[in-house]
């Protein structure tokens, strides 16, 4: 276990074995972390702003990079992996492999599953619904207000193995069905089907993702992208897509 | 007055009463700050790039979050409230109860009336003029250059009222007319005419704001955004919109 | 030469002449930093990931503002100049006279040439080759994976001259020709033609550059932009260009 003596960490917070934290982090009451976790320079974990004595609690095996902020009252499973510069306010719940790249900004009060991998970026509204194994590449917008200013939320909720291109909008109460794939740019305005390529401002449904084909010459479908795509998957995770697809 | 020991002030910078100072925090010579300010760990304020000596002035009750930069040369009114890490370079005149999202950078020579509220991820473009009780959403570019790159700038203008939802651009020279609604991912090329929405890329007129329905179920109009939406405004200023519009 | 005491720097780390290290910096093994460069505060420097051990080399001349992350295994010419909080991972070749606005974030892997400016919030894919004197306005994404998320990359080619105005997108694999001006929040798709405006979503090509007039009453054309913007330019530099135009 390694403090580094310019870190200011409170009391009571609990950690488990083999702890790094790094210089200048701050790290809040009520905050719990597992094993095998490190914290770098300038980090602020556990922020507590009053409202409520929800903890934060962080997984064991998890890496923040530096001068990333994660208030109070959340929780976040095993393996997560943070860029540098992550914003994360209270009310997140979120599973286990969650990665969050460097700038993005989770605005609180969500729900996010497992293995779910954010890009630099990316801005998560308050009460969006993420499901499980979803892509969401840089500069995306998950919104929540129909009629900015509001206070009326409809979240948006991301079914499991959407992938979301870069700079693309979704609005408040949209849902995305399982394997979508939303084109770069789009501003995602209409439910959409399961399985299918959006796209456009506002995104219309071109095709079903499946006839996108990989373009590194084997001419195979690139959709679902759990067909071809494994990298840092876990074994048993990949047999059962490569299962699902006779591969 | 608690300044942490590792901040760095200089000796001229001036204070009020009931000052939080961070770890790490610097403040430059030229420096005038309220009563009531909390500055949390990391800020650099008054950064000085001797260009001139004018000072910068931060308002009373105050909050500027942790990692964020402002430069010299600018003022801000009474009851700031800033996100982690904003930038703000020299040359901004704000008014009183200015909110600056977490991640946005305001590149100064630019005025703010009061009010004005600003989410993530904004960029403000030099030579900017933002009126009275304006919300501006995340990823919202305000541009300055018509023809980039070069040394002729054309900042715009944004009334009174005005809502820009997130990931808009505003061209520049363009002129944003009071009570403006502006839909997400819009590209403004046009000036707007008072009271409308526009959206699209190019934005379009659509409709009179006031045509848009609130989703609460109430059937009541959601622009004038001031016809329902109150939350942390003065009662006075409150009582104003609710004789305005007979409520 | 000097080095603030909390600063944290490797033995191994080589200077030239007149450093000026900030507050809180580290700076890891295996870089070599030239003459006349300023880090500011809380500057992380030749970040080591463990994969290979090439070193990060700082050219002379160079000023790194506060907050800025560099990774281990990238090289900058002379005179490089970066905003607060920018973001460069290992792998990046870049010649003299770089510049980096406020929260870039440069993936790594990719070739960067001269006078390269980049805006504040661009966003460099890996693999992306970026020529000479190009100009990348804020929000800027060049992207890399034609089906994502996927193994398979496809870098963006920005040719000298190009001027990328802001909230644009170039897709995977785009080549874009001298002297293109895309405008602003376009989605690039296909390759563009030498000297010409392109911009939508999707971009099509509008009118050749030159058509574009300057807006200060000159009636000029503004593009290419070397015929009449020198800012910050050499003097040989800028006589070559006005020898180009017969200026």
């Amino acid at each position: 276990m390694f403090i580094h003596p310019s870190a200011s960490i409170d009391e009571n917070v609990k950690f488990g074995n083999n702890i790094n934290i790094g210089a200048n982090v701050f790290i809040g009451k009520n905050t719990i972390i597992g094993s095998n976790v490190t914290i770098q320079n300038g980090c602020e974990i556990g922020i507590y702003v009053g409202e409520n004595d929800a903890p934060l609690i962080i997984g064991n095996n998890s890496l923040i990079r530096s001068q990333s902020i994660i208030y109070s009252g959340s929780s976040f499973g095993d393996n997560l992996i943070t860029g540098h510069r992550v914003t994360v306010r209270e009310g997140v719940k979120a599973g286990d492999n969650l990665q969050i790249g460097t700038l993005t900004d989770i605005q609180g009060n969500c729900f996010i599953g497992d293995f779910v991998r954010m890009h630099s970026n990316v801005h998560i509204g308050k009460y969006s619904t993420i499901g499980n194994f979803v892509w969401i590449f840089p500069y995306v917008v998950l919104t929540n207000d129909p009629h900015p200013p509001s206070d009326f939320y409809m979240g948006v909720s991301i079914k499991d193995f959407v992938s979301i291109s870069t700079m693309s909008v979704v609005l408040p109460g949209i849902i995305v069905e399982k394997d979508t794939l939303i084109g770069a740019k789009s501003l995602v305005s209409r439910n959409t089907r399961e399985g299918t390529l959006v796209a456009g401002n506002p995104a219309k449904e071109i095709c079903l993702a499946s006839k996108i084909k990989l373009k590194d010459g084997s001419k195979k479908s690139a959709y679902p992208w759990r067909r071809h795509f494994y990298r840092g998957y876990p074994v048993d995770v990949v047999n059962n897509w490569k299962a699902e697809f006779n591969i």
